[in-house]
């Protein structure tokens, strides 16, 4: 029904069990059996597991309705027809659940006791929520001076055992691997290939809603995972005979947090690590994205490029969302301020918004008009208006 | 196609252009032409604008795809099945949106320029979003006194212009009055009747979702509107022939704010407003609800009734739904925090979960277990798991 692939070294795998080739240490990637899709891309019922029959797994999902997020146009005064997916109206308020409700179901399937995963935002969140709804222990490790407790408040409610360890962001991952070495623990960090296959959906929902296949599709690149998981979706369409064509994949990424960025201008297949990563946009503040090598081979093999912009013109695509009714996160935007930015001809272009507004309120607060205050008086307050 | 009526003398207006009765006073109700209904409820393809035919607009609705929220099951202990119904999973995270839609788009049929509304959180905040999809100005009068930044960090960045006035929040409520006699200013307080058009589709879900009509919907009272809403919908599926029984309405309302639980166990029509409301749930931290007198009607009407809850029966609610996959705010939690408080015999409950875990991460952070931070040694961490 599928396999594990390991995009280094090609070996192929088995079973579900491997988290990386157990030969090179190369990232795997699932191969699925494209003849068994059995869903129509004709815009009813749009939810992740429509698309059940190409995705690996062989219980019955853990689901909390994630995905079939809407597709909004956008005024942008360019000629190009313009959509915003809007990820962050998954139940979690980001794309991450659509890793998760695979993964954690995937954890069931393993018959394991407890998921474990390195992060301090969106990763633990998604995973705490799924881990609840499964019944499942959570444990998310972090580095101790990054504890932001306004990042951690869902993992926290949904029950996730939160662990601040003396180290740095490596430091938090190294013990995750070590630890989730046991059987018991699963790993949920985005090196787990199975994560990519509920992102993928987002490729197929794009579709879907369309109707057709965008020219291009714009998204945020943190830790790489997405942009090669959508990639991954438009491919499995096209060979399926769903659609005869893909998009370019267009990669952003922030100034303060641009390895991918480099690579690309330098024409590279891997990325060299950025130290210190630094940008407003948090989801996005990573200098050493673990699935970088998929990614540029996403971006390559598509035709597409990656663009870098600055804080500031990503809290300028925020609010120029907000301003639309389309309210996501600083990283969410930076899609769309690449699309801003440079004069790309395009008939159609989605633009990936990957988390809600409401994940980050304290950034609202620094960029915002404050309220002002007057007497209650009606005349006063008219000549306001 | 459909007229306003007056709930107190019945006077009747063929006018959208009135926000209460100009004989009485009183509140008005939309009566609309059942025969047009043209849905079906099958389960399928459901958003708001699916029942079209039932919500009272002439124009093509401003729509973020509001709707079609997620209907839970809950692992409760009792023999009741019990589901939740996710209102925090609409766009703006809460249940406002579906009255939003409606008003907004009413805004634009009346020729408005701009909106206005007394409001310290979520209406505000879906206002101010559904303004901007709309490209309509919004104005958001509060009391100066209870600026929460946190709580308007929607409204902000939409693109509200916020105006805190010296003076309590009646005071609020009163200029947001006056101000909107002017011809160019929509008001959309809970007054206004268009806004439950849009909250009555949660009853058409529920039956869309569930197939058949639940014995009892439990939802949370605050300003009341949305349990005569809900109602309403029930009401007019039967009228229209689609089903054959209504649920008992079951309000809950917190221990410190509590006027419509008063009245009910006096079984009286109307409430004496509670001055200085006190609750950990913000969102129905409500003394004086402004459509008490529906909310009652409906109770009494569907041979329902009201219970009461203190705050930690709340937060216990919110913490048992968390630990289940689904994160809400403290006064969506009442709801549930109600039917498990109770010993009744229902064999099929539907509880209204009316906004997002993210619209209150502060309180969060007071009711949960603080990360523990221990040193990077996977020995140690393994001790801990």
């Amino acid at each position: 029904m599928y396999l594990l692939r390991c995009i280094e070294c090609g070996e192929e795998y088995e079973t579900d069990s491997l988290y990386t080739c157990t030969k090179c240490g190369g990232l795997l990637e699932v191969i699925v059996d494209l003849s068994n899709a059995d869903f129509r891309l004709d815009g009813n019922n749009i939810t992740l597991w429509k698309y059940r029959s190409l995705i690996p797994v062989k219980t019955d999902p853990v689901t909390l309705f994630e995905g079939g997020t809407p597709l909004y146009s956008l005024k942008t005064g360019k000629s190009s027809r313009v959509y915003i997916k809007h990820e962050g109206l998954n139940p979690s308020g980001s794309f991450k659940d659509r890793g998760m409700t695979v993964g954690i179901t995937k954890a069931l399937e393993l018959k394991k006791r407890s998921v474990m995963c390195a992060s301090t935002g969106n990763t633990s969140a998604s995973m705490a929520m799924y881990a609840a709804r499964a019944s499942l222990k959570a444990y998310v490790i972090l580095p101790s001076g990054k504890v932001a407790l306004g990042k951690l408040t869902q993992a926290m409610m949904h029950g996730a055992r939160v662990i601040a360890i003396k180290g740095n962001f490596d430091a938090a991952l190294k013990i995750v691997r070590k630890l989730t070495e046991r059987n018991e623990i699963y790993l949920l960090n985005s090196i787990n290939p199975f994560r990519l296959e509920g992102q993928k959906t987002i490729a197929y929902e794009i579709v879907d809603q369309l109707g057709y296949v965008p020219d291009a599709v714009f998204v945020p690149i943190g830790n790489a995972g997405n942009i090669s998981a959508i990639y991954k979706g438009f491919r499995e369409l096209k060979e399926a005979g769903y659609t005869d064509n893909i998009p370019e994949m267009v990669g952003v990424q922030a100034e303060g947090a641009d390895p991918v960025y480099k690579a690309f201008v330098q024409n590279k297949d891997e990325i060299e690590p950025v130290s210190n990563p630094e940008t407003i946009a948090t989801a996005i503040r990573i200098g050493n994205p673990v699935n970088a090598k998929k990614a540029l081979q996403a971006i390559y093999d598509s035709g597409g490029r990656v663009l870098r912009v600055t804080d500031s013109e990503i809290v300028e695509a925020q609010k120029f969302l907000a301003k639309q009714g389309v309210g996501v996160e600083p990283a969410s935007a930076s899609s769309l301020a690449g699309f801003l930015k440079e004069e790309l001809d395009y008939d159609t272009v989605v633009c990936i918004a990957t988390g809600n507004l409401l994940k980050d309120p304290e950034e609202i607060i620094r960029v915002c008009e404050k309220p002002m205050e007057v007497s209650a008086n009606p005349e006063i307050i008219e000549k306001l208006l």
